[in-house]
């Protein structure tokens, strides 16, 4: 029997994406699609307005009902909101499933509550892709060690704010761990003008901001003669929005507890 | 004090990079630079003809004496040269770090009995980068399953006379067995008119033959939303002069045996 | 005052995009979305159904009134759909920007005879870095000659059924032409196995197909010792969008007569 | 009858790539490879010195003769041996090819007053595809115009000095140009922290210094839905070298007159 899965923000980018994912994973069934009480797209069909044709689930605001009728909820909304859901998770047995950002320690503190009695995922970045390549950049420093140059570029969307991205700065602190060097003194931000010959011992970002780049990442290891790159490259919220079925389908093994991304890999 | 380095074939072009290698590692020293009885550059120096600057050392005929003078010789030659060299090695205990390829049964005999007398390595590829790759590509297949699409790409020089690459195989190879495929079965070499959609348990090859390219691949990963790719890139015969000094400084430790990259690497 | 867009199939998922880049482009307005009589979106906001916010434009399926109110109408539907369009497009002289695929000659005939009262755009494709990409192709074969080896890679998602890609197979002939070669020739679509060395005559072609890749394209020309690359990356339905919206500014100026995106660009 | 060129400074490093670009060039053959009176490869094969083969032509010290037997002199040397070079050069109408770089102002005037005897070529960097690059990167930008967001993406070796490099900041100033922008006002050479979102009209330069790396360069044209970039790998000093073959049979044309990369290009 498919496990039943409900859309929390299903009118959203997000939840648009969520929808679809739904629709494509084996194993998995759109059961509710919940929305703000105020939207125009309150009883739409949540299949048509994600785009995959008609699912016979209408867009509600109901997240009682929607919560009874689920097994998992998938949640990219905000605290509050989450916040809001967490009492009908409880109650209906219903495990959230969590990629919202930004929470407070008060907040935080409730969730923890909440996962005594039902099983939470909370997860600020639920790609698979971002997570193994974590993993093999760890093992790539380990056996390249000092012999390497070590550059990090990445690429976003010319609407980002800040450079270069936490996951540029992420990927950036496993390899300075991995040789045992602190990112924030060998840290190399940007070059111009007389900068003299490369130190080894740096790491260099190089930072582009253009166009609508969803996210591009690539460590160079480079070595008289030859480089190894690792590159994810992110091509839409399709990325974490399956990366959200992996873990619903992981989540139904348990009963309780709070769990992350790391656990649904096993990395 | 400095391990002894003699290089065999000294003014081929392999043998010029071993010396620019050389030159370059901390720990190691050129002692003798071997090259044919009838050359035209014997007595040059070596360090000249390498382009590194007079290192002091003339180009010579002379094997039994560079194997006395030296506790290590790299040789990248061809199989009869190689058998030529090995009962020096043996006589003056002057250690063999082997890149030459194409040795017959007899011949890998031949070294296999050397080396119950003195330490020997013996690595078709010694380029550190390729094994790491090797290793990264069995992790992320393991990891992503059968959730992606999976593509290798590779580049060489238009001279290069067989497709794929020797190395784009194994990177096959490896992955399909990470996967439980038949590389056989599943490898696709081109793609041609109405092929209908792709079918996931493949695995794609794309080969490219331009101008002077030393050797590119990469291998990617492809799922809906992200991709994550393991790119290796040669510019030179650097790499594998490089490789060789890392296997001399390691065979150091060792007085007899057979040994090979992955033992030098700890992969 | 702005020039008043309508949108035809405005809640399928070009639709959606091209109420995105009405919203996005100075001196451009929604004035009508239209979409099937039996659509359960029709009412909803065309702003929120594209995921930017109420417009204050509802979904409708009045062919008639929506041309009534609009200056330009852009279509990327079905033939039959836009044979529909049409009579409505003449009587009410809303000029049609037409992106649709696999008109008939009959149809294409209705298009000329309607071009004669009404200005239309007719383009396969409105991508403005394609066919910018096509002429520099061009210049670069001219300037480079028969001293490269040119090779064209282009990746697409998993359900393409076709390989290479029509607009890869337009470069390949763009390439041929200015070197007065024939692309059926000269094409070389996959290689395996002993090829031999390169013939320079020769234009390869590299295809993947992996993932959700929107579409890129990459035109190497590799000499000995360098390189030049042209690529064009696709990475949403925008870019056609985008097209249609130059197209739809630069028509204003028309009263009738048929053109193409050259015409647009003055390429 | 072929064109017979001499080497200036034949056994330095760029001097063996010209000596293997003249022997792998039709309708030129290596008539003299000229290196210091102290070299201790004077008397070596010029080709068996460049890993080519024996070509019959010794190391020699003697440009009096060297330029006698010659149409051609090809001198990528420095501005005090270039002097030296020229009144032979004159006196026994030898053409001048030359790639040294450092020239002062009346090393420069010398050399205006000997192409009024003899036909010489002057030119900084003589690869044909950075300088068709050039041209490609005006027209792109002229048809993009403000709708695109420029990125520039340079790699070099880790032994180079400056950042970014010359033919980086060149390309940025080609792309300023044709959009009316100052590049002292517009450039962008690191990002670090809180940016804020990008401004279209600045023009982003991304520095990495890594390995070997001869030299890569990439510009990218990012609008939203689709990117062009046009990139250069120089991948060794035989695009120099080829460069100069290419001047070279271009020159044979002239009697006198001085030209630069652009004349032989036709650019």
């Amino acid at each position: 029997m498919a496990t039943k899965i409900a859309i929390n923000g299903a009118a959203g980018r997000m939840g648009r994406c969520l929808i679809q994912a739904v629709d494509q994973t084996d194993g998995l069934e759109l059961s509710a699609a919940i929305d703000r009480a105020d939207s125009s797209l309150l009883g739409a069909d949540a299949g048509e307005l994600a785009g995959v044709g008609k699912l016979g689930v209408a867009i509600t605001a109901d997240v009682a009902q929607a919560t009874k009728d689920s097994d998992i909820i998938i949640d990219f909304t905000l605290p509050e909101v989450t916040m809001a859901l967490l009492p009908h998770c409880v109650a209906n047995h219903c495990r959230p499933v969590i990629g919202t950002t930004g929470f407070d320690d008060a907040q935080k503190q409730t969730i923890d509550e909440a996962a005594k009695q039902v099983a939470v995922i909370l997860a600020p970045n639920m790609s698979v892709g971002v997570n193994l390549s974590l993993k093999l950049l760890d093992i790539a420093a380990r056996v390249l060690g000092d012999d390497v140059d070590i550059e990090i570029v990445e690429a976003h969307h010319r609407h980002k704010v800040d450079a270069p991205s936490g996951t540029a700065l992420r990927m950036g602190e496993v390899v300075a761990d991995a040789l045992g060097r602190d990112l924030k003194q060998c840290a190399v931000y940007g070059r111009e003008g007389r900068t003299g010959e490369r130190d080894r011992d740096t790491i260099g970002f190089a930072t582009l901001r253009a166009g609508d780049i969803v996210g591009d990442h690539t460590v160079m290891f480079a070595a008289e003669g030859e480089r190894v790159e690792i590159t994810h490259k992110a091509s839409s919220r399709m990325t974490f929005a399956f990366g959200a079925m992996r873990a619903s389908a992981w989540l139904m093994q348990h009963k309780n507890g709070l769990f992350d991304m790391q656990d649904v890999l096993g990395l």
